[in-house]
């Protein structure tokens, strides 16, 4: 049985344990996360133990981050297990605070997201991407750390934090790890914990499609219209699911690509009977198509 | 002749500056300015080098704070008297970069100011806090220093960076020091060169009107309406003036007070022929009124 890391729920304990290591001679790798952690999650701690020597992981289900109709309430919590989870990845200190920690009575500042946060996500999700900016600028805030670690699954999420980065001018190296995938290719997910047996086995036509996607383009179609309606065709097999979106998009502006001419990004949100996933990969088209 | 800071203009100098002066164990002390620098700069300087040993300076005139009706383009720029006179108050450091590397091609992250940003001067200049936030906060982010110093002439300014930084857990003080007035009581401002010599002397109706409402409450006034009208006829008795708004405020949510019981401040913006001026007062009322 590993060690746990030591657990502190206030920001005051929380620099204080990073200032020691930084006594130390540490440099400080942080990984926030909403918990219900998996082997994604894990590998950003074993990246942040790699490159920074001390990993801080934050656990918070940040509420300004859900509209409405989002999940908030049913949001997994399980911090006894990603405690043991972490003491295995051997994460050195976790930051669980309180809702009241982070937003106290008054507060009112937000970050209003860059550019790149109006499309996709942020269209199906209004304000989204300003609850995702306003908690990751405070979290990096209190921690001062060295470098912050996100994965690909959120690919959005990562090009938004990296932008605010660059444009709010925040002293720290921001790092995109790959999608852990499940043995059939399903991206690990908190929210994969929600689908029944049934669903769990229709899911994997996310990956399926994407695979599709990455297939056709490699083979030399160049028509971006053409790749999504064969994508969108495959996931509409599978009954009960429902498309958000599917797009063929740049990597860095995320606008729609027309002809696929320089690597894109294939990106998408369906929805499997409650539960809504999305996923993403990168697209090359082949040098010389046949 | 005093020996001038240095001067720097990209964030990547100005970055490794402070960084030598830290690893000589120096606190750093930010002078967030627009330049064209008067006496209530300079005591900002002198604090900040008596507070922290060494004390960085930005001049940076942000367009981003100034609304379509604003004076953008005619706000005084005076690099070399500027550099002068933080010569003779011993800056160390100068920072006074571009808009390209302030604002680079594709800028697009901005700070949705606190609360306490509405009222006053955020309804008279909509936009104003958005482009202030934004920018001290790139600039605390570009200095990583230890405290900010602001004056208390921009009152509502200093109250609103207080905010944003308690909410976004910017690990910095800030530190707002008193109003420094010219030998008949106006306000020093960047803005006061905009006045002819005619409207110099008008001019000083903002801190006479100031201290006839600390009058009226230090002899026992405690209705609000009562004072801001007093204050507002005497601003109405020079010619060229008129008022955008004369306010008794709480001192910390910039809420109107009907009953002066507490400390509460008397803010107001005044337009002097074509220039427009702000001043603020605590009022104190007396614990038992005559």
């Amino acid at each position: 049985m590993s060690k746990q890391p030591r657990l502190v729920s206030t920001i005051c304990e929380f620099r204080e344990a990073i200032g020691l290591a930084r006594r130390e001679g540490k440099r400080i790798g942080l990984v926030p996360t909403m918990g219900a952690l998996h082997e994604g999650h894990l590998s950003l701690v074993g990246a942040a133990r790699a490159e920074c020597g001390f990993c801080a992981v934050t656990i918070y289900v940040n509420p300004s981050q859900f509209g409405p109709r989002d999940d908030y309430a049913r949001y997994p919590r399980s911090l006894e297990a990603d405690l043991e989870a972490l003491a295995r990845g051997k994460a050195d200190l976790v930051f669980a605070p309180g809702d009241g920690e982070v937003y106290p009575p008054g507060y009112s500042t937000w970050v209003e997201p860059p550019a790149v946060a109006a499309p996709l996500e942020g269209r199906h999700r209004p304000g989204h991407f300003r609850g995702v900016t306003t908690i990751v600028l405070k979290l990096l805030n209190m921690a001062g750390a060295d470098a912050a670690y996100f994965g690909q699954k959120d690919y959005q999420q990562a090009l938004v934090i990296r932008r605010m980065v660059e444009d709010l001018n925040v002293p720290i190296a921001i790092r995109v790890l790959p999608t852990v995938r499940e043995a059939d290719g399903l991206a690990m997910s908190s929210r994969n914990r929600y689908l029944t047996a049934a669903e769990r086995q229709q899911a994997v036509i996310l990956w399926q499609s994407l695979c599709l996607a990455r297939d056709l383009v490699a083979r030399g179609e160049r028509r971006a219209a053409a790749v999504v309606e064969r994508v969108q065709s495959l996931i509409l097999s599978v009954r009960p699911a429902r498309i958000d979106y599917v797009a063929l998009v740049h990597p860095e502006t995320l606008e729609p690509v027309g002809e696929i001419r320089q690597p894109s990004l294939a990106t998408l949100a369906v929805v499997i009977g409650r539960t809504r996933l999305i996923d993403n990969v990168l697209l090359e088209p082949p040098a010389h198509p046949s």
